[in-house]
């Protein structure tokens, strides 16, 4: 695709009214959406209006003037962009301790079922949650097996399959409702992590039939650093499971100050302590402005985008280890390489910002709402032009060219 | 004292400079600091560059920049406030989280003790959560008795003693010393919640010896609403306990992306997911100003203006249930009234924002930093007001007066 052509793609694309609604630095290319959403343009207003009216002027009254119900009116916002009905998904925590919550809940209210089954590889963060929550529930096993023994393993011992949608490395997506089909043939839940899913590709929670998802607020969603995360809880699971961090905000009266605890009927029992306001307020802008687009526009330019980088990586001999069926991946694109990190590197010195994953992958991150055709055919001239010289192999490359 | 006294203590008062760095409302006399403390003038600032320059232009590069280190850095900072070393605190997720990571650790690590004690009436979050924590360990039970039966109850089952320096309604102070002693004579361990402590009264966590400790970062140190909230553990304990919230913040090597966890060494193996970065840059601002305040000057302070509001109060006839001993509260003021719920919100009416505790208690916070005498002074004309009339008790007083 040459320049004219990207520029003609990105002038008939019925998203790109959205870039402009993000604050993007001059001289890059951003292609870590995946890992850090951009900023909005609404976002530095309602972080302003958060601080100095909200917090400052009404001070504690805020409290009642719509914190208090944050979590959960931005949860059923983000209900919309997951296939999931209004109350049942809570913004709470992080990912980590959202999963935390749910496993635990999950083995106790079964113990007949000792295992939690998942996939080598998985997003580090939910195996070492998982190996934390069995190391607490005598007679509890955390099984990890490769994708392709996945099957095999999926026994009527497992009580939770524990999968993320899209992979953070490879980008590879499971086909969720047949894997929660699985699950369910053998009596188990499945719980999805939907970090790389929201806001990049079609995920359906109810259509799927699943029982359990958390994932994240500052990847697609674009809700800033460390947003807090949320979690789903299917409406026919919400009586049965009890959250084990039972704080107070999950607590059926949280101002009525008794010492016992009573669990908040529906979503809400899954809060725990008070929420970061102000990093809700960023979460919520993010939320907003994607519940602005259309799902499919969104999935059909991720296609288009990766499809297009693809055939350049293709021509640069370069290793894509993402799937090329769309259905079957996200919205990365992963490319294995022997010198992937000071490649990495000097791309990032010249204004293209994506990630190493260790050992080889480079990853680029292919966020619809604000990339275009003409960001990707830069990128990969940058990326062609370094290729083609070696140069980036000297380790003070980066050093020497830094432009950012 | 009358307004012209107040005045000329304001005026002699070492600390009055510390007014002028915050944004208080015009009208408003702000005693629920306690709850949620006021706006540093410098946060706006801060949260804006962390929004517009560190999220939007840096983008991912920021982590390498400064976020990455925040949850450690702060709390380094908040160590100096409560008498702990450089990496015995970690700044993480909610004092309701940290309070289930400490306790599920402390108990895992101790089998032969299966008892948590802790005082009635108690902040309903940490009974809630030590609730939640004894259900999933076997065996495990809840003491919760009354302030004059903890001695009696802490015997050789105990393992963890949880109590919180200064009640939130009260304002009673443990002898924080005095109580981890006890708790050491009996071979447990003492964890204190230092919430409505740390930025208003002494805290020296290693003079007395303690064990654990958590504490939320929305109140006296002015962090924000919600708050990232803080945990210490003393060093000789870091060895031995391991959080069951085992999640990648807290590896060992969070980037080598390895299946299995592998705790990091020291305070780090506290953290769980990725911080609200957003909010840890308002606590941060927070922190900061509080550490340029001398904390004798504060304790004196709040002794002063606790004196001078409780002599009012004694003219009044209101019946104080905060102790008269400084050195035996915390920095609020609480009076018992049968009729406290519409006199405070007759209060709030007036822009004398304070707040009630079910079922009798008007709790006023009395924060050195940002109030003085004349605050008190005029907060208790508009007290003595409402109590002379009696015209508050009309259900619709608040409503009909409110300027706020």
């Amino acid at each position: 695709m040459t320049l004219d052509e990207a520029r003609a793609r990105d002038a008939a694309d019925p998203l790109r009214g959205f870039r402009q609604r993000f604050d993007l630095p001059e001289g890059v290319i951003y292609l870590d959406g995946n890992s850090l959403g951009a900023l909005p343009k609404a976002t530095a207003a309602a972080v302003a209006d958060l601080t100095t009216r909200q917090w400052g002027e009404r001070l504690i009254r805020s409290w009642n003037e719509g914190w208090i119900e944050a979590p959960l009116r931005i949860g059923d916002k983000i209900a919309r962009l997951i296939g999931a009905a209004p109350g049942e998904v809570a913004v709470a925590d992080s990912t980590s301790v959202n999963l935390f919550k749910l496993l635990t809940a999950a083995l106790r209210a079964n113990p007949d079922r000792r295992v939690i089954l998942s996939e080598a590889g998985n997003f580090p963060t939910d195996l070492h949650i998982a190996e934390g929550v069995v190391a607490g529930i005598p007679g509890a096993t955390l099984r990890v097996v490769p994708r392709d023994q996945l099957a095999e393993a999926l026994d009527d011992k497992v009580a939770v399959l524990m999968l993320t949608h899209v992979h953070y490395k490879t980008a590879e997506r499971f086909d969720m409702a047949a894997w929660t089909a699985r699950a369910h043939e053998v009596g188990a839940l499945a719980l999805w992590d939907l970090s790389h899913s929201a806001g990049a590709v079609p995920a359906d929670l109810n259509g799927a039939n699943a029982d359990l998802a958390v994932g994240c607020g500052y990847k697609y969603l674009n809700g800033g650093p460390g947003a807090p995360a949320y979690l789903f809880v299917a409406a026919r699971h919400q009586a049965a499971l009890v959250n084990p961090v039972s704080g107070w905000m999950g607590h059926a009266a949280p101002f009525d100050f008794a010492d016992g605890y009573a669990p908040a009927p529906g979503i809400k029992r899954w809060l725990a302590g008070t929420p970061p306001v102000l990093s809700l307020a960023a979460l919520e802008v993010g939320v907003d402005l994607m519940l602005e687009a259309d799902p499919a526009l969104i999935a059909a330019k991720s296609a288009a985008l990766f499809d297009t980088f693809a055939a350049i990586g293709d021509a640069l001999g370069l290793e894509c280890v993402s799937p090329r069926d769309p259905a079957q991946r996200g919205s990365h694109i992963s490319f294995r390489h022997p010198q992937a990190y000071p490649l990495c590197q000097a791309l990032i010195a010249h204004g293209v910002i994506g990630d190493f994953r260790a050992p080889d992958i480079l990853r680029l991150g292919l966020t619809p709402l604000y990339l275009g055709f003409e960001d990707v055919v830069r990128a990969s001239a940058i990326l062609a032009d370094l290729l083609a010289t070696g140069a980036y192999r000297d380790p003070q490359y980066a050093a020497r060219h830094a432009v950012t």
